[in-house]
């Protein structure tokens, strides 16, 4: 039944080690899904990465992995049960597929009346959707940060900048921006700079607001004066933080430095970090701080005034 | 005391024929300030423009006026009491001057204290400041739409399509997320498509926002389906509406239409219409709905929840 790839990988043989069988894991693109993998066989847990095409990096191949293309849920479920996998965790970055595109397996048209459901509303609603329907099938999701939470941005400074009083300010103003957004299910990041709401994120993604920041600052008057502002992360009030937590790395200390920024926040445990020793040594090198605050419980409230 | 530029217009005649003085507009970019003075000329009050190069149209020589560069704070008090006006409106578009290259004259040192609160905070922190500022020094500071309600959107579809119930309801969604952000002295606009937020607008202004949106949307497989989403403007709750209200004109229809929206929608009486009838032509031209709607006076309730 099982549709995997017939390679002879040294860790497939743990596939079958759990009482649970392997952790599934869905993987997108980036290093995540690969440091999920090696934190869980660190844990002793076997697991068996489903890499989506075009989108997980080849380096899955280190472990037990199957590749799927967009569409093949059917594919999907018979590779989660060929290997015995009830537990599963989807992490990693993925593109909106253009469903024109994509060639819908047999298991996809069973599931078509839910996939269409899908074609309308926010990112959140997908995904909570996404794990609603997996659910409702018998599995088990957990959030990345449950399997491994040295994966997510601890509470407190991270390398060896702090923010200074001003920054403090705009973190408070990103937050609440942030919050008040996520709770329209938009976006999961904001620019701020001296008081003033640089940027906010939507469907572009924060490398591409971070690039606009970039370009809006260039030759403003600040920027001579040195590094201002921060980057602000938090995921959405009542997301599904199962999946689709907001990540950063080394690529977005990258375009925050390039953008003039001072440093960036994150909701400490809320928030990823991929490549967590490069990123803060990102950081470092080009002199930004970095940060993971616990939201206070009335951040959401604070939002709303 | 005056500086105006010697410059012999015939409309300059009209300068002492009201009891209050003229009108001094304070002129940006754009036909707005055009449109402003010529519906004032129309109902019998002079005016003065007082026109900031670089920004305004040289077309206001049509009219009795001043230049201004940024930092002649003390020329423009001089215009005004020359020209015996007392009241004011500020309408137009402004770049955000580059400090370091302003050369302030007198009467801006004198009220550099003033002058240097402004660096910080949200435009509409910065606006609200010069209006009380002006107000402080006995000036009366009206809206656009006070002298000119023509100027404004009004209430109803305007030009000959109407929403459908999808467009409605991207409409209301996006009335919710200016009206939250608003609350923030965050953008004015958004861009909702099919229950999705794809664009939020700080800093980078409504056409920037529109080309992401244009960009984010090229290959996706909804624009084959024809036009969908909406642009929604509308003023933040709380704001300074005597001066930068939003904006739209012809240039905005031009570029949501290349963003494959389905149409544009403002809150009624309070959003500019640069050149109505253009912007009506462009938006039956590219099949797009115009529409002014009056927000619910629980539009910033409903942004709460």
């Amino acid at each position: 039944m099982s549709q995997r790839r017939a390679k002879a990988e040294p860790t497939e043989s743990r596939a079958e080690s759990s009482e649970n069988g392997p952790l599934a894991i869905i993987a997108g693109g980036g290093t995540l899904p690969l440091a999920l993998a090696a934190a869980a066989a660190a844990q002793g847990r076997a697991v068996h990465i489903l890499g989506i095409r075009g989108e997980a990096d080849a380096k899955i191949s280190r472990f037990a992995h199957t590749w799927l293309k967009w569409g093949e849920v059917g594919k999907l479920f018979a590779t989660l049960d060929g290997q015995g996998c009830r537990d599963l965790v989807i992490i990693g970055s993925v593109s909106r597929p253009d469903l024109a595109n994509v060639r819908f397996d047999f298991g996809a048209i069973r599931n078509l009346p839910f996939l269409l459901s899908l074609g309308v509303g926010g990112d959140d609603q997908v995904l909570s959707s996404v794990v609603r329907f997996l659910e409702a099938k018998g599995y088990r999701v957990y959030g990345a940060g449950e399997v491994a939470p040295e994966l997510l941005a601890a509470e407190g400074i991270l390398g060896d900048k702090a923010p200074s009083p001003d920054d403090r300010a705009d973190i408070e103003t990103g937050f609440r921006v942030v919050s008040a957004l996520g709770r329209l299910d938009v976006g999961q990041a904001a620019v701020v700079v001296k008081g003033r709401v640089l940027a906010v994120e939507a469907a572009e993604g924060t490398d591409a607001m971070l690039a606009r920041c970039a370009e809006l600052r260039k030759g403003a008057p600040g920027r001579r004066r040195g590094l201002a502002g921060v980057l602000v992360k938090a995921p959405k009030p009542g997301q599904e933080e199962r999946v689709d937590l907001p990540t950063i790395g080394p690529d977005t200390v990258e375009q925050a430095a390039r953008a003039g920024l001072a440093g960036i926040a994150v909701a400490a445990g809320r928030v990823l970090i991929a490549d967590r020793d490069a990123t803060i040594a990102s950081a470092g090198e080009h002199g930004l701080f970095l940060i993971g605050q616990k939201l206070a419980l009335d951040q959401d409230l604070r939002g709303r005034t």
